[in-house]
């Protein structure tokens, strides 16, 4: 198994088959060039940038680096604004704006708009080497306006009914994101009350399935997760809770601290921050609003929940914050993102030269 | 890695460090000897026997085979007889008898007792090489008795922190079930409202936390699975989904049929047939009562859903069945228990002698 010289390399023309996942809100461009002058591949998690914050992001990112990287979209149904969800959604969160912040519940409006094609022009205008989809893929058009620049496409899938689908409709590789994953979960297809899936279970069903390259995502923290993902058969894995405590990343100390102190046994799948599944470490807010299913349609509970959130990290306080992180955060370390994926890559040649 | 003589073998005198899971209700006295005769460790799912029932399966057992074999028990509070709770279950499940049964709903009683000095004196005498304890330990009397006697004793962890109140306690080894894992979970410590953990994320951190040797169960079915649960530190396996479709499997018909066509993003985690979370196949029951969270405690549950479960396989319907099964029983295939576990330890071997 020569790991250097797979499919998923050569691709994506990187030197590892590491993606560094593309948190929005927790990566910088300064994690992107690093991961990707690592070896890596870079992923800047665009989902709620606008065109010019997306086109100075590309400038910083070559300007420092030649290797090619990844911009991430979220693709979801435009929100119904329900009057009534808004309302009620409104004054549960009301006695948490109290107390932890001066201001006043915001409205009940959209945060930011499904990728679209005014996104689609400026990236195909940016060109770089992959863009990745969460959430499922964009209107047909747009994908293959994407692929005749020849950018290559990922996106998520979380069973393999969303997996086939994607190889159906033009995906270049499709990312097999399991239960453990921290943030967003990518499902897009109904589950029919079946829980999401988890690593061991979703990859090689996955890998049997589809002839396009996998991905591995969710609770991959070093070299044991890269070597087994690689074993179930993926040709390559994305990690993004190994690097939310490295210094180029955006997350506050609150967040660190929590991700520092948590055992990994302690994250749960909450919609009360967005209105769709994400995992963050259990936290007072994620406890109360446990069982609160008429949230406003995602990305509404955005709008409504970030004052909230960082006024809770301000003062210190992890108990309004969105904390996401995946199942496996008790083996998150503070190293640098370069250090992250020189010691993965090492650890992952050390699996794989003693197996046999 | 030589995985035939790793710590797991050595401890339990086994050939190969594979689990054939001991799933109450489906493994057979047959199924054991098939998996014993195979170089794998056979387990008697023996947590609602009498003690007669015990005596006769250990000779068949012993009549078929020298190598050693595991017997597992449940080890649960006694349940609360809560007549409120009994009576809203009663009447929850009233139509459902109606429609499936002439019987009428069962009193809300427990359906056996948990793991106590009796069985552990007929174990005692017994003397199985190995026992398995499933939903923590029983009383440290009854551990330093069975240790006494020379048995192994192993039990499920879904947590670092329950996997090291094990060791401080006297296991021999932890079986580290993750969330992908077909029929009840062994979780025995307050999560706190926290997700139960995937594969990935618990068995390395686990591996790190524990002295013991650890053995993975959850979504394994075939040699990568096996092969990434020692690449991520297990010394080996325990597999239960892989056997449920076997002809030593004492399931009915119907359930190994819903087992052939599920994908294995079809289960989820229902409370509703026994009182704790248990991994099915969704159907009509799970999907109707996902939601209620007032049943009577464990096992009373089993008291009143067991008719109705029999009824429905009877006339041939899954919508009311307990179908215990993993998040890979996609794989799932109809072979004997001997040649699944032959042909796993094949697997297992190309591909670790493939890695390096």
């Amino acid at each position: 198994m020569d790991w250097r010289n797979n499919r998923l390399c050569e691709l994506l023309g990187i030197e590892h088959p590491i993606i560094q996942a593309p948190m929005a809100g927790a990566t910088s461009q300064e994690m992107v060039v690093a991961a990707c002058n690592a070896g890596a591949l870079g992923s800047l998690g665009s989902a709620e940038y606008t065109s010019e914050k997306l086109e100075a992001e590309f400038a910083y990112i070559r300007a420092n680096t030649n290797a090619p990287f990844n911009a991430n979209f979220f693709t979801h149904d435009e929100p119904d604004i329900d009057a009534e969800k808004g309302a009620a959604a409104r004054k549960r969160l009301a006695p948490w704006y109290d107390e932890y912040s001066f201001e006043k519940v915001p409205e009940a409006i959209p945060s930011s708009r499904s990728f679209n094609k005014e996104i689609c022009d400026c990236i195909c205008a940016l060109k770089p080497a992959v863009v990745s989809f969460h959430f499922g893929l964009p209107d047909a058009e747009l994908v293959a306006q994407i692929k005749a620049e020849g950018i290559k496409i990922l996106c998520s899938a979380t069973s393999v009914q969303e997996a086939v689908w994607l190889e159906q409709n033009g995906v270049d590789a499709i990312i097999a994101q399991g239960f453990e994953a921290g943030g967003h979960s990518g499902w897009f297809m109904d589950r029919n009350g079946a829980d999401l899936t988890g690593m061991f279970a979703l990859v090689p069903r996955i890998v049997d399935a589809v002839s396009v390259p996998v991905i591995a995502a969710g609770g991959i923290m070093d070299g044991r997760g890269v070597a087994a993902a690689l074993v179930l058969g993926a040709s390559g894995v994305q990690m993004g809770t190994a690097f939310i405590s490295a210094p180029e990343s955006l997350v506050s100390d609150v967040h660190k601290n929590a991700a520092s102190n948590a055992s990994g046994d302690d994250t749960v799948h909450s919609t009360a921050f967005s209105g769709r599944k994400a995992r963050t470490i259990v936290n007072r807010y994620a406890l109360e609003f446990a069982d609160v299913k008429d949230w406003p349609d995602f990305p509404i509970g955005n709008t409504l929940s970030k004052p909230l959130r960082k006024a809770s990290s301000d003062v210190g306080s992890p108990d309004a914050m969105a904390l996401w992180a995946g199942q496996a955060v008790g083996l998150n370390q503070t190293k640098s993102t370069a250090e992250i994926i020189e010691d993965v890559v090492a650890q992952t040649k050390g699996i794989l030269g003693n197996m046999g």
